[in-house]
C-alpha cells in the first residue's frame, strides 16, 4: 500500500492510536475487547426490552439496534423509525450503556443525534460520501462498516472522508465481502481486518452476524476474531430469533450470547488481553 | 428469478415494454439504439465545448458530462459542480441535444433539475433507497447503474424502488461487475444485461467505458452490447484523454467514437435494428 | 502487463498471427469465424448421431462431444470413454468435419490421438501442468479452456507451457469465470477475451453455454463474441436438451442452432468477416 | 447444503469422527492441534536441514516441504524433485517426524509413497479428479486443499472422491480463495473452515501463509484458526526468507515460528484444546 492516498487514518511513527470515547466511561482502542450487541432490527417493546436486558446482563458494553434499515426490496419491512430511535436510547439510560443505531440519510442526522451515542454508517453506504460528510460534520463517535464490495484501502479511503472531515473517532467494522461462494450469507475477511489493523491507527471491529449470516458460526467467528487481534465485535441477538423480522437466522439468542461472553475472557486472556469495562465513576454516573 | 420480490419491473404477459423519453423527440426502449457520450467529467468551457461538438457531429443522441464526482478519495478532483451543469446545459440547448449527469445526493436535485434531461444514478449509490425515493418523485427519465458489487436481482428491486415510487421512466445500465481478475478495470457482464433484458420492461444500456478502463477495448465491447441486444450504450469520449481529470485511459478520442459510431448501423443493421434518431419536429423545435 | 512472464503466447511487432489447422482443409486465426458444436456430452449412438448430422447441416465446422466427464460429484455420469469416441469419430468420418473432445488425464492420451482431430483441455485442468506438457507433446491441435478461477495472465501462461513444450497448434477457450453474482452459472468475460486476442498471436474463441448455464442467452452471447472479434464460438447442441445426461438447460435444440447459424453470416459481414469454410479439396478428399 | 450429493465425508448421527494416523504415534481429528510446518519449496541441504530443525525445536509435528512445485508460469523454479524428497525424507527420519510432500501428477505417485508419510493434493489439483483416484488407491493419508475458486460443496465432493476410492484418512485444508479484494494474495475463508467442519466427519486444518502471503499475517490467522476450531495448521518457514526461490514473503522466520507455538498452548488451552503430542511408544520408537 505505497501507493495509498489515505493518510490522515494510516498510523504514523511514534503517533499514538486512536482511542474512541464510546460513552464518557467506555473506550476503545486501548487494546481492551468491546462487545456491541442487540436485535438487527428494533421491532417493539417487548422485544427491545428483553434483548437489552439479555445482552446487558451477560455483560456487552453497547446496545445496538437498528430503527432505519436499508432492505434490498421495497416491500421489506423498513424499521420502526424515531419510535425505535426512542425505545432503544429508553434502554440504554436504564441499563446505563451507550447505544448505537444506523444512520441512512443526511436527513435523518439531526434526530439521530437526539437518541444515539455512537452512530453506525452501514456498508451499503460506504461509498456515500456526501453522508460521510455530514456524519463528520457531527463530532459524534461513528461506526464505519466496510462496503461488501469495497478493497480495504477504498475502505480506509472512506474512513479519510470522515477524518478529513474533522473528526477521528471512528471505528472501522469488517462485516464480510462477497464472493464466488455463496454457501455463506459474506465471506469473514478477518485477514483483512488483521492487515488493516496493522496500518491503521483506527481501532477495527468484526460483526461475525452479517458476515456468515449463520447462528452456529457466530461464536466461533467471534473468538477468532479476538484471537486475530481485534477490537471488539457487532453481534446480533434476538430474544426470539424465529420471530425477527430481520435477519433471524444469524442471530444469537440470550444463552448462546452468554456462552459466548463466557468463552471470550480465557481467550483474551491467553493473549494477554480482557474485556472492556466501564470505569467507576461510570457506573455511579451513568452511561451519558 | 421463481422467487424474484421485484415486481413493477418484470415484464408481463401481453404488457408493453417501457418506452422512456428522454427528450420530447428521442426515446429509448423501442428497439432502435441510443449513444450517450461526453467526457467523463465536466472540466473547463473549453473542454466541455469540444467534447460536445464531436459527439454531437459524430451521431450521438444524449450528451452526457460528470459535475458531481464520486471519488474514492476525499483528494481526488471532485467535480465543477453548478459551472459544470451550465456549462453542460448551454452545448445541449446549442446543439439541441438533451443532457445527463449524475445526481450523488438528496439535496443537489433540485439543482440538477435545473439543468438535466436525465438524472444518473450512479454505481456507488445504486443501494442509497432515500436517494432513489426522491428521484423517483422527480419523475424525470433516470439511468440507474448497477452496483459493482450488486447481483442481478438487487439492481432489479432497486429499479423497483423507483417504479414503487412513482415513475416508470427507468432506463438500466450495466457497467461491469468486480471479479477476481483485476486485470481490467471491472468484469462487464453482458450476459447479466442480456438476461435482465429477458424479464424486465426497463430499456437496458452499457457503459463499455467504466467496465473495461481500457480504451481499446470500448469499441469491441460497444459493439458486442449492440449484437447482444442491449438498447444502447453510455461512452466516454475526450478532446485530449491524456489531459484528462478523470479516468483518461478510459476515454475514446473523437477519432475513436468516430470510427464506433460508423462501426455501428451496419452490425445493428445485421440483426434487423437501427440506430435511434431524433423525430423531424425536434430538428425545428429544439431538444427540449 | 508489462511484467508478464508469457512470451511466446504474447504478439511481437511483425510476427503472423498464429493459424491453427483444425483439419488439412480448415484453418482458424485467419479472420475467418469457426462454429465448434455438439452435445455436452456423448450419450449413445442415436444422439451422436442426431446431434452431428444436425449441426453439420446446419453449417458448424467442427463437431463436439465429451467422452471423458470432469464432474464435480463421483456419483454423476462420467461419460462413455471410448465407446463415446469411436462414436464421434464414425460421425466425424461420414460427414468429413473434424472432431474434438476433451482430454482429463495423461494417460487418456494415447487413446484419445486415435480418435480425435482437436483435443481440448478444460477448465478444470488448466492448471494441470503435467497434462499441459504431455498434450504439447503430441502435437495435436489443442483447445485450452480458461480455468473459472484464473486470471488473463494465468490463462496466457498456461498456454505458454504448451508453446514451451513444442506446439503453437493453441487455441484460447474463454468459458466464463466465477463472481459473487451467481445468478447464470458463470460470469462470461468477453472484455477478458478481447484483451487477450489483442496480446496474443493465438486464436481465441468463446464458448457460450457453459459461461451461462441458461439456454436463451446463447444466441445473444455467441454474437456479442462475433462483433467484438472471436475467432469462433464452441456451442452445445442436444437433439432433446430435456433428456441429456449433461447440462440440458444450456443446449441448443437444432431449431435454435439452425436460428444461430444463420444470424452469424450477415453480423461478421458488417465487421468485415465471414463464417470460415473447408477448402475444395476436404469437400472431395475428407475432412481427415 | 440440504441438497448435497456428498454422503460419505458428511458426518452422520452417532457416527464417530475421523481420526487420521499420521504416523504410529500421532492422530490429527482427535481434538488436539496439530501444526505442520516447514520451508515452501525444499532448495537443497542446508536449507532442508536448518528449516527442519528449527520447526521441530519449537514443537511442529509434521515437516512439510515441496519437491515438485505447480508453477503459475514454466519458466519458474519447479522443485527438486526426487532429490527434494530424499533430503526430506532424511530430515523426518533424524528428527523423527512425518513428513508431507505434495503429489503434482499420477505418475509421481509411486515415488512419492517411497519418501512421505502423507501425501497433499494442491489447490490447483483439487478438481484433478483423475488423481484423486489414484491417490485413494495408495491409502496414506492425505491433506487436500481446497481450490482458491472452489465452492465449499465442490470441495467436500472432491473429498467424497477419496472417500468413495476407498479411503477416509482424510484432511481438508482450506487456503484462501480469490475474491475481488487483491491486497493479500487470497481471502481466508476461515467462516467456511468452521462451516465444513460443522458438517463433515473429516479434519479440517487452515493454511496461514498462502491464505495471505504476508508473513505479519501468518500468526494473527493461524491464532484466529485455532479459535474457531480447526485441527490444525500448515504453515511454512524458511531459514532465510529473503533468499527463498519460492513464496519468500510468506514464510516465518525460526524465531516467528516459535513465538507462534509459544502462543498457541495457551490460546488452545482457553477453548479446552491442547497441542497435539506424539504418543510415548513414538519417542522410543521413531515416527515411522
Amino acid at each position: 500500500m505505497a501507493g495509498s492516498e489515505a493518510k490522515k487514518v494510516l498510523r504514523k511513527d511514534g503517533e499514538h492510536t486512536v482511542k474512541v470515547a464510546l460513552s464518557p466511561t467506555l473506550t476503545i482502542g486501548d487494546g481492551s475487547f468491546v462487545v456491541i450487541a442487540g436485535p438487527c432490527a428494533l421491532e417493539n417493546t417487548d422485544q427491545v426490552e428483553k434483548a437489552s436486558s439479555a445482552v446487558k446482563n451477560a455483560g456487552a458494553h453497547v446496545l445496538r439496534g437498528g430503527a432505519f434499515k436499508p432492505r434490498t426490496s421495497p416491500y421489506s419491512f423498513q424499521g420502526l423509525g424515531e419510535v425505535g430511535l426512542k425505545l432503544l436510547a429508553e434502554q440504554g439510560k436504564k441499563l446505563r450503556v451507550p447505544v448505537i443505531s444506523e444512520v441512512m440519510e443526511v436527513n435523518q442526522l439531526a434526530l439521530m443525534l437526539d437518541y444515539v451515542d455512537v452512530l453506525q454508517v452501514g456498508a451499503r453506504n460506504m461509498h456515500n460520501f456526501s453522508l460521510l460528510r455530514e456524519v463528520a460534520k457531527a463530532g459524534r463517535p461513528v461506526v464505519l462498516k466496510r462496503g461488501f464490495g469495497a478493497t480495504l484501502e477504498e475502505w480506509l479511503l472512506a474512513a479519510e472522508y470522515l477524518l478529513d472531515g474533522g473528526t477521528d473517532q471512528v471505528i472501522l467494522c469488517e462485516r464480510g465481502i462477497r464472493s464466488f461462494d455463496n454457501t455463506l450469507r459474506n465471506t469473514l475477511d478477518l485477514a483483512g481486518m488483521a492487515w488493516v489493523k496493522e496500518r491503521s491507527k483506527l481501532p477495527v471491529i468484526v460483526d461475525p452476524s452479517h458476515s456468515t449470516g449463520v447462528r452456529s458460526l457466530v461464536i466461533p467467528m467471534a473468538l477468532a476474531a479476538a484471537a486475530a487481534g481485534a477490537d471488539g465485535i457487532m453481534v446480533e441477538v434476538h430474544p426470539t430469533p424465529d420471530q425477527a423480522l430481520c435477519d433471524g437466522p444469524q442471530a444469537l439468542t440470550p444463552a448462546m450470547f452468554e456462552q459466548l461472553m463466557q468463552a471470550l475472557p480465557p481467550l483474551l486472556s491467553a493473549t494477554g488481553r480482557s474485556l472492556a469495562h466501564h470505569t467507576l465513576s461510570a457506573v455511579s454516573g451513568g452511561a451519558r
